[in-house]
């Protein structure tokens, strides 16, 4: 069997779009910047979003769908936001093309200009709180609890499939709330439900943190995060929550009766997660021969491949095995398929589906079967067993559970080796140079101090962890005061 | 109780928008022609969506998303397309912003110019056209059953709430396939998919047709369609599937080596609904109290509203019965609420939720519980019954099968009473005024009989239909031969 994908130690970045692209996730578009989510990435976001779908309905979460257009003056209503984001937009700036009088093809209509551009939107927060505006009087019409599935378009110069396109699939939550404590709550709760999903959902264990001002999203008072680390022990951002204040009720003058009668503004938060997750699951478990994905999330869960030989009896003992096992597989819920394809050799099946990230493996051999066994591989350790046959579907959705279970176990061991305590700066250095991951240091609290580390390491401040262990100690550049540590990376 | 929508009767339009908008479906946006999907209107969209796209999946195909813009010159690629499509777009000129170095806000940067300009997909046949050329070499990529579900932009001069929207939702399957035969085949199985789901899941009943070539998809050698007859006797299209021939392989170059080792063009279709189905769904059911809606798409089916009185032990019963119906209907798949906000009147309630089209409310008061019964009231009749407390769960259940069911076979009734054999002109125009509703009736074939028509009395032809009864005839404006009968109806 050729390999088929570059190496992660030879290049983790090509090995990186090997896999996306051979193992069907995503494709390269004639849009610069945009990309195709082919079927198999697709489905692993289809499952991310039932999953998160049905926790945010659960913590009271209703969705909504707001305009993918934004008039420009909306952007600048925000101060901060307009720094942020009123820049690499997509403009649209005209409603009509029609046929080129000189006959070559068709031309924009010089005529059919619009007085106001739209912007493709960046995010949603403009254009849904001046709906709120509408939707909000009382204090009766709070806490709303609003969450959007939608594509964003930021304009990106340098694009990687999943991790920064140009347009991306993602989900922002926008709510309002009667108080600034309230507020505080929900971008906490909703941290801890990104975070729980990552952990339990995609076996990715995550830091959850608060961000430093530097690194706030446009128009916040506080960014929560969780950041994950990935096996080239580059960071990765994998979820936000904004505690907005009431900048955006003040910029779109949302306020609301309270109980005693008085009109106060809103409270905001502001959350989301986006298609980049699919390409830190890819980053954090995959390896050489392809994608390892974790049971819960992974679109087919067992497959079963038969070893025909032409003898008509054996065929005929492994078919109705192979029915058995996907009648037991459908009732129990799991994701399983018989690839009966008799063009197709076993070899290149066995190939295919390791690219593709299936858990479990069933291989049912005439020979085999005559020793009443069969052969069960995993996809994230390549361990395989002989079980025997009337074993064959409680053992397969063991291996299930098991694998869920130690894929997170095993990215947190590698997060926990990867994670360095340095108190000097040569030691700060060394580490990001020679064994990367995240690094936990003091730091001054400056911004300036911030940037400068950035500057001379390509290092950034992924987080403050939540929690921290409070800890007299020196910057690690400055060696001024600090009391407590926080977490470096360079990220994607 | 104050009256709170116009009377269908008084002002169908009124009636309908007052219905969209008080009802909590949507709601106009600051952007023209755009609306916001208010949470109640988006849940029965995602509704529709789950049980489509299952649908879809039992019928073999894929979710996939490709990008939101369209290169210009690519819809110029396929000449009827571009004649279709290429008109009232939404256009990308620029992608930056700056600030106004005179202090205005922002404005659009002259210098983040694109070299070619970018439409927002008015649908994508194009961009996933050019697409499959990478796809498919050969017969084993075939064929390709490929869906996406996206959002499209339109741009319109005279919108509705969700019936002509500038932006709107919807799905777009594209398919690919080696035969002309198959996509035929394909276009047909995509139709009766839509049909079937919009009779048994919408309870809305339709004719299946097929366009005449006036009406045909820009690019399509065949448009199948799905029409309904709204209450004020107007069609509404809730569907097509096209077959496109060769027409896009050709135009992107699309062939495939078949079993012979020779080089072919691809055979495609491709069929979409919209969250226009959302206003047909209001349009075909509902009442002046509302909302009325099928109990399999209606995200909420029973609530179960409690009168309460001072006398605790009363309310404990009531609360007690209530747990253990709500206990009963989780258990059974059944979407039920128990609304015992303190703060709210009975009668407030019931309006609220007839507005909301909830199928059954359940009454739990003290004085009926004394005699072991309670109210059940259906919303689509409006009658109440009586029933005993053992009785309530499995009567409430029956009763939304009930309603399901009467809802499709009262819908059908309409569309037979309102559809009308005509022979002479003077009856044609005299029914499409008087009376309304589908107008059955010869025609000779011609784009200009046709085209003189829709000129005269505003109708069109919806479709003919499958399976069409084969009769010799006169065209009813120009009396030619004619050998069957065709639909006319006004539209929306």
């Amino acid at each position: 069997m050729s390999k088929i994908l570059t190496n992660r130690k030879d290049d983790y970045a090509q090995w990186y779009n090997d896999i996306v692209l051979k193992a069907g996730l995503a494709d390269y578009s004639a849009v610069k910047g945009c990309m195709v989510i082919k079927p198999h990435g697709y489905a692993l976001w289809e499952h991310m979003r039932d999953e998160l779908d049905k926790r945010f309905k659960e913590t009271g979460h209703q969705n909504a769908y707001f305009p993918l257009f934004i008039p420009k003056s909306f952007l600048s209503k925000e101060a901060a936001h307009v720094e942020g984001f009123a820049k690499e937009c997509a403009v649209v700036t005209h409603y009509r093309l029609k046929n080129d009088p000189n006959g070559g093809g068709v031309i924009v209509d010089p005529d059919a200009k619009l007085e106001e551009e739209l912007i493709v939107r960046p995010t949603s927060e403009t254009i849904i709180w001046n709906t709120y505006k509408d939707w909000i009087q009382s204090y009766r019409d709070l806490p709303l609890l609003i969450n959007q599935w939608a594509n964003v378009v930021r304009w990106e110069m340098r694009t990687r499939l999943f991790l920064r396109t140009t347009e991306f699939l993602w989900q922002e939550g926008h709510t309002a709330h009667a108080t600034r404590d309230e507020a505080i709550e929900e971008t906490k709760k909703m941290l801890e439900v990104y975070a729980t999903f990552a952990e339990e959902f995609m076996a990715l264990p995550v830091v959850r943190g608060v961000k430093t001002a530097n690194e706030r999203f446009a128009g916040a008072e506080d960014t929560y995060c969780i950041e994950a680390l990935m096996q080239d022990g580059k960071a990765l951002q994998a979820g936000t929550s904004h505690f907005l204040g009431q900048n955006f009720a003040k910029a779109f003058e949302v306020t609301f009766q309270d109980k005693d009668n008085k009109r106060e503004f809103v409270w905001a938060t502001s959350w989301g997660v986006s298609t980049r997750l699919v390409g830190a699951l890819v980053m954090a478990h995959s390896d050489d021969e392809g994608l390892v994905l974790p049971p819960k999330l992974a679109p087919l869960q067992v497959v079963i491949v038969p070893i025909f030989n032409k003898d008509p009896e054996a065929k005929a003992k492994i078919n109705n095995l192979a029915a058995e096992l996907m009648a037991t597989f459908k009732q129990n819920g799991v994701r399983a398929k018989f690839d009966d394809d008799d063009n197709t050799r076993p070899g290149f099946k066995f190939a295919e589906y390791e690219l593709k990230g299936v858990p479990v493996r069933i291989t049912l051999g005439a020979r085999d079967m005559e020793n009443n066994v069969a052969e069960v591989a995993r996809r994230d350790t390549k361990e395989k067993e002989s079980i025997t046959l009337d074993k064959l579907a409680t053992h397969a959705m063991q291996l299930l559970t098991d694998i869920q279970s130690n894929m997170f176990q095993k990215a947190l061991q590698f997060r926990n080796e990867n994670t360095t305590r340095v108190d000097t700066w040569d030691d700060f250095v060394r580490v990001l140079d020679e064994k990367a991951g995240f690094v936990s240091a003091h730091w001054d609290g400056t911004p300036e101090t911030e940037e400068k580390i950035k500057e001379l390491t390509k290092a950034t401040i992924r987080c403050i962890p939540l929690n921290n262990e409070q800890e007299e100690g020196k910057c690690v550049l400055t060696g001024k005061p600090s009391k407590e540590r926080v977490l470096f990376a360079r990220a994607y």
